[in-house]
């Protein structure tokens, strides 16, 4: 299945696009990114026209990069203007496509699709304790796995009784769901009642029970928020410990996926210890139990995410994860019905 | 070319199917194999109906196998029995698919085909001396090899003199096979008359020198009987010492097969030094000696068995090997006329 | 694309060839090749006629090879002369291929064409100071490179400003080509006019600064002849230091090659440290700043080097390697159109 294309893309955390340009697999193509010397980052295929060498392994003089193979350089919108060799002639349309970019909340927005429709108040805003991304927790996780089967994997939380046993489950091995949606999003709300307190709770909430709330909403095309909230049982679902996180799936090949998530809290927020404690589990969880499941899964369906050629049996419990498949589906064969300018 | 299917395979030895979970490759397919409580062994497809997630990393309980990705659980005829979430409901023809097994001479074996005609009075008998099979010294290898190359191997021991100097060969640099045919069973018979005893020989035989004889013979789709007798020099062949072992063929993949092996004597038949001299010959042959030798052929032969595209050249020693090879075809191209179930 | 057959293709140095055979892909196929009583080279598929073994792991006794699986004996024109099992029936045509070959300065050549139009008044004369080969510098290099993007590097030498910088580069950032071409020949010539002396020069260049004088020129299908010249500014260019060294590229597959380089020079000739040093510095260019940039094109480009697919710019400094593309296309379609024996 091709790829939705007029949509925002995360690219990355701002972060880690700096002055020294790096390369990013982006939907099947090498993307490279840098900031330029006003601060905005620049986004183009990493292949010089020429004999598609790696710019990215060029030098970046000012906003100009030089291709490391023969010289050529290229302004930040991808125009070459320099061939350093002979009487200098550029060949008409020596140029590199270049894609628009965004920076928003502390991450980079690419749009892949037709740059006339890149409108940045299309990007999806980030769900984050206070609003204030400056204390995100943030990490970059590359993943074997087709975006679908991470999306499949996030809308349906009932896995996490058995895959994450030792993260983030409550112990309880039932689980049950209410959805919500419209138009383009789609919303799963999960009620542990009166349930022990999980090892990932334990450092904001001192009681050994309580309610334990989850909803995980996605927004095309791989924006997932993901709030876990404890409180006392019955109490209201904001008045305890609050964690609002994100999943954001970025396809980097058919078979292959970035995963950027981002962490906030309202408890023990200003604490590194905390910080590096979470890190450690999120990326155990992510890595350890959620990834070597959904390779086992992938590689069973010949190396892709494509559920219906298998005929799998799908459960009330999917019905988030279809829903999504279902407006993506439709989102994508719109999108090539109008013949969407293809990167 | 298919494999054939309505035929029992080897799928382990006994003593590694437990209560603990086992995945196994056959014909291509993931199968998990488990001892159920009542002592027999339950084989089905080792992937969730859901999505796929393989099964043996569930938990079992008594002879319920519960998945280990969202909780679905499984009776030992692969039928889905519970899901835990939401209201419980399990949608119709939610199972995955059981396998005929049958136990024999301390080996398991599957019937991929059509289950209405797995019958285990079907199952070729191992060649044992003193038919005892608890005193079998087995190993299960697993080879990068087609299975049909690992027959024609097998079948044309006029390679041991050349393959086999370190471990198996006499010393001769030739050999006569005589061959005999009837239904779906080839044999080679080879008499090395009166050469030296070869290292393999040394702990049961004496003399320095003997008559060497051996016969393979052949049971579709893969089961090899091989008998080595050494005498002294134009004595019965029974009356000296007698070494009857087997290799078991079963293909995991188009080009990968398992290779179970065992051997059974009549002298120094209590003698675990023995054994264990022996299992380190063998497998220094097989996977030393036999098994570089087939995976450059097969790398030349582009990573398959087929040997008539390449236009191979065949020597009177191949008789047996090329007789198999147009029985199994036969059998193959009866069974997909009838449209046999494939697995 | 299909590989050019009628025509030598250098298959290794002569000294790599001994009384041990080795084997080598050459255009996709397994070559063996050892070197017979009388001195002469033979070369024949490297694959028995029998069940495809590796003969180069075989026995060589006289000129005849005997193939380490079951015995067959080669002679060194690839016939078999001896089946050592049974009745010793050779059935008729049990022959591998074998190539015509020939060694003229240090290296051999092989033909994988129609032998009849194998002339070795065709191979090209390497370009040698002094015409004294025993004073070559030799070295056989792997690449996982398709033979016509390293072509398009070595016959475009304005990489040489920015890819070797700490090498070959004279510091300077742009060249300027003239191009030659006449029949299946063709020739770049740089002048870097009063430069700083590169650090490749001084060893054998005693003034900081000079002309270098550099051509490079293409014989079909890979030989490459590479002169470099430092004198004072404004000298006669055979005046100074002068390095005649060989680029000889043969296809191993589709997307690798065997690169073959020597080096000769008129000062310090007889000295094994400068031998050591030059031997450094082309392994040091040739793997760790060609081999990654070409791979890296390679791998955009899709794992091949065609570059018409992609749409790829070519710029005045490309003449070279574009007129030898024309040439290999217009010979290989040539070559197709008369039906050549392939390989």
């Amino acid at each position: 299945m091709p790829f939705l294309r007029n949509t925002w893309y995360c690219a990355g955390w701002s972060q880690h696009v700096t002055r020294t340009p790096i390369a990013r697999l982006i939907l099947g193509r090498p993307v490279m990114l840098f900031r330029k010397t006003d601060g905005d980052v620049a986004a183009m295929d990493d292949a010089c026209a020429h004999r598609f060498a790696p710019l990215h392994k060029g030098e970046l003089d000012g906003d100009v990069i030089t291709c490391p193979y023969h010289g050529l350089a290229y302004d930040s919108r991808g125009v070459c203007i320099l061939n350093p060799h002979g009487d200098g002639r550029i060949p008409p349309r020596t140029q590199v496509r270049a894609y628009p970019v965004h920076e928003l909340q502390g991450a980079v927005w690419i749009w892949p699709g037709d740059p006339a429709l890149a409108n940045p108040a299309l990007i999806v805003d980030l769900d984050i304790v206070n609003n204030d991304p400056s204390r995100m927790l943030t990490g970059h996780l590359e993943m074997p796995i087709d975006y679908r089967i991470i999306l499949d994997n996030l809308l349906d939380l009932t896995h996490t009784s058995y895959v994450h046993r030792g993260t983030f489950s409550t112990g309880g091995k039932t689980r049950d769901a209410k959805f919500e949606s419209s138009g383009d999003y789609v919303r799963a709300t999960y009620i542990d009642h009166d349930v022990e307190t999980p090892p990932s709770q334990k450092p904001f909430f001192d009681e050994p029970r309580g309610d334990y709330h989850t909803y995980i909403d996605w927004h095309a095309p791989g924006i997932l928020h993901n709030a876990i909230m404890m409180t006392r049982t019955n109490e209201d679902r904001m008045a305890g410990s609050v964690m609002k996180s994100g999943h954001i799936i970025t396809p980097a090949t058919e078979g292959s996926s970035h995963y950027f998530w981002y962490s906030t809290r309202n408890r023990r927020v200003e604490d590194p210890e905390i910080d590096e404690r979470l890190r450690t589990i999120i990326n155990r969880a992510f890595t350890q139990e959620d990834e070597p499941m959904m390779e086992a899964c992938q590689a069973y369906m010949g190396g892709h995410g494509d559920l219906y050629e298998l005929k799998a049996i799908s459960l009330p419990s999917d019905e988030a994860a279809l829903r999504v498949r279902r407006i993506m589906e439709r989102l994508i064969a719109g999108e090539q019905q109008q013949g969407a300018k293809i990167a």
